[in-house]
């Protein structure tokens, strides 16, 4: 298999080093207009053949890997999946959920598989919340509470939701699949230009639980966490941790009848903390034989358009709700 | 100076204890309905002189801290007044902002002091950050985030905010003075009863400022921290360290034209990193403190009841806003 | 039951308070030279009985507790055991082995009971930990390290591992009751008069076992720190935590041939970690409950005067060893 | 200039990157006798130029660097400098301090420069100690308290004390250039071969101040942190840290006569905390230029053979110890 990168900026040789690093791959090219980049590429990937031409790798190869500015997924993917290519797109999938559901339907109509780069799905702390989600540990998710600050890089073409919020929406999809969103409400500022620096995103579900994500781009300190709070069991995923990032707690309040409510009866419940090893393996390596072994198993890969479109929609609400104070939007 | 405590329960204990060290005070009386309340302040503090009868105690006394629900904060408070008592409120000062508005007007009248009990002014880690705000090392602030969530005791009556969230909302209108809020908005989940008991808080300003708290029943583990961005330096309060409690960052992004908006142009600023040493004195004994001298000298106490009825209109507004999913709520 | 305290000072305050919540006993009784303590004993605890005069204490008590400078523990302890009386002394039990041994005789002689305040061993933590290395979990303990450094009060008569240690070197005789200690050797310095304020506690054992104490008066941060190196699992004892005080690694190394050993070869296992949840009662209030539990069935209390000579048996072989620069001190 | 690496396992990939890198070297030579290594560093770095042969090697360049097993170092250093190569040794410099002694002499007399690899002075953190301790913001150092533990690989020819110590002793002798050590005393135990895992090495000097070093190989969690006692100022490293390695305490012990020595007396400083920020560097980059520019410029390199010397030294003293049970051995 051949495979193509596009976009050699920032996330581009990652993708070069992990599609080199996959026995299937035999081939892997790279594009950009920049020469900076290509010769960046050329030293540090002597084996990787190079090109400022984006239709000459597209015939050269069989899947393509999009890592250009959001703004330019669809058409570059269009033309991708016109041209019988499998595509890997970087995330965000699409700037509209309309492009997304297009290209759904494009490669659907010629059996293309479209892998969306949900990174953190192939993470092995994500992998472990999974496990302890679907076997029943942590029992009915009440809320979802997520934390992703630091001092990070300004997006010129696009708001501090749309560039971190994605990573914790995706886990949020993965780990609540049965969970519909039905509506957002997005709050914050933007001190420094017209896109928001600092972010507050709520998500409504069809059901008794709620989430929250917190994005900022200019927080002194870097905090990277996420509670889980179940009825049964609590998780802390704790980014910045080495080693400990997952720590569930057999902690909970347990409250049966209304009457109880008052300082006096409620139930507490402290237990033990138990935090599980987490597997070390690189998420983009994961992701690629991911994408790889789907193709060849012609099913959908674990990350696909599908989840794409679902993160999208709750960005397109969010960019009305912040935009109106924090307006309830229906998806 | 006789003192008289209003309600036994959780902190009318740490009352008694501090007007009992106050020089200026000779007697403290104490009023609670429940026996089990009464011998316990009987067998820990033999001198209070303790009764059933608030009218009776209010004969006895100069001053009347109350320490009960805040649904009956009013009555209490206005009887006091009217028998030319000053008058110590737990926060939230009143439960609803007309109820403040008369008891302010009813103390000039009387010219009589209320005191509301912000507590966290007194703290010496509030203080240092008043000095650093007031002396211009931070610069502008352009954002307040606080995050004050636990496993704590729910109340029957409120929800999470009106718990918890009048500590934080006093800390923002200290050093935030000019900074006026003109709208809220509120999101956040009931899991157990009405009330909610994960909540999110946003307070949009009169300038490029915005503010948010996030307070919380239900998580696993205590958070108590506070980030306040200023252009120049930033502060972390994290009030779970026993000495390092305020971190002073002089870190930044610096951005001069519009133009600069991009990956390439952001220019960073790491710098040291400075926690000054914080004053441990008891607020709770400041406060008591100030309450007197601010009587004495016929003032304003530095929490005072318009300080008061600012949270409690942001609490107001929050509740119609979190009642209607977020709706933005001018105050 | 009547009880005594003879010293007011530092610790006296706690036994008066925890011995005044004990049901078993009627009345407690203080004893000290200074003015200032009686009073503020007075002030805090009315219905303690004060005296200067140590006869006459022992007169109305039927045990007494002993929290004076360590030189002073024999002569007081002997006194009461002559008249009959229980004793509970503070560690170090005494500052002679030879001394404790006399006691220990007079004791068993008149069937009277010592209780020796190890109040570490009634701490949560630690009995979690007896727990884990009771019933196999961890394993062969083949080392035991423990740091205890601050900003500590200097003593005027003895050095910091006097000060210190014995709190450590009590919870290594209750964790490792199989391993006897053969010898010790101990290294340190004394920057600022003729006592060491820091210095390290080498304990060497009959098996194939190692333990080491770092104990320090001028560290400029606060650790409390144990590691115990099981040979199945590892347990982290870290005493300023709040809540996840023991944490227990599923980690070590396996070796099953000499050959093994080189970086190729050697198995690391690195499994999950549990932090149990441990208990909160105040080890002391525990602690007097077993003396006076222990005198009412005749029996040994759970720290007695075997385990406090063991620990001074350690303590003046560290001095020897320390004035001579770390020189071997068989025990 | 031209640069040989002998030795490519487990750190020598990291010296071709980094001597790649230094634009006064034109060509990179490798030399190692297993053929995977010589494999990945062709397939890594392309433009080395590779051998087994390290004769060969020698002809070729002019400048060495030594990493393999300490061992081994001294007749390769030796034969390199016989014809008249600089050279560079990986730390510890030499198995015996003859050895070290006899290497130094010959260079002296070819006048070639000998660069010690004790990376850790390249450090930012390292060297931002360096300048407190120089310009006396921390005072007269009266402990050097270091810890390096984690679940390490075993080296299978020497103890822990001479695979992890090298780093600590490099550093104690950068900041304390005045103060010698007299002796040196060693405790440990080798739980698994014949070689400790577990060992505490005090080192004496000339003056009121004293130096340990906990290594540990078979410890659960991973600690790294130095703490500097000085009479002004304390400093902590905690090299597990990502960005606040280094925190200055402007806390300490005042004690002006002997008679102050009590409780009541003793004065406690307990200010600021500054964390300066520190330079990120990669230090073995930094080193290589060294390396070069002392060559260049004719001069001795920051770490040089003689501070090779002093670290092996103590190495050998602390192994003579460690075998008698801590026996003090004089320097």
């Amino acid at each position: 298999m051949k495979a193509g990168i596009l976009g050699l900026g920032y996330w581009g040789p990652n993708l070069i080093r992990n599609f080199l690093s996959q026995s299937e791959v035999e081939k892997v090219y790279g594009c950009d207009l920049q020469d900076s980049r290509l010769n960046f590429i050329k030293s540090k990937f002597p084996s990787t053949i190079l090109t400022k031409d984006y239709d000459e790798m597209l015939k050269n190869v069989d899947v393509v890997a999009i890592a250009t500015p959001v703004a330019t997924h669809f058409n570059f993917a269009k033309q991708a999946l016109l041209m019988g290519k499998h595509i890997w797109v970087e995330k965000p999938f699409t700037a509209t959920s309309q492009e997304a559901v297009e290209l759904i339907e494009l490669a659907e109509k010629r059996n293309l598989k479209i892998f969306v780069d949900h990174t953190f799905i192939y993470t092995g702390a994500v992998r472990k919340m999974k496990e302890l989600a679907d076997n029943g540990e942590i029992g009915d998710i009440k809320y979802f509470d997520s934390v992703r600050v630091n001092l990070g890089l300004f997006q010129h073409d696009v708001n501090v939701i749309w560039d971190l919020a994605p990573h914790d929406l995706s886990i949020m999809g993965y780990l609540l699949p049965n969970n519909k969103p039905i509506a957002v409400a997005a709050n914050g500022i933007a001190n420094f230009y017209e896109h928001e620096n600092v972010a507050h995103l709520s998500v409504y579900f069809n059901n008794n639980c709620f989430a929250h994500f917190h994005v900022n781009w200019t927080s002194p300190v870097k905090i990277r966490r996420m509670i889980i709070g179940g009825d049964k069991k609590m998780i802390v995923f704790n980014d910045m941790e080495n080693l400990e990032k997952i720590k569930v707690y057999d902690s909970g309040i347990n409250i049966s009848k209304r009457e109880e409510i008052h300082e006096a009866l409620v139930q507490y419940r402290i237990g033990d903390m138990h935090s599980p090893k987490v597997i070390q393996t690189e998420a983009l390596s994961l992701g690629a034989n991911e994408f790889i072994t789907a193709i060849n198993e012609n099913r959908q890969p674990l990350t696909n358009a599908v989840d794409g479109l679902a993160v999208v929609k709750i960005l397109e609400a969010a960019e009305e709700s912040i935009k109106h104070r924090g307006k309830i939007v229906e998806i």
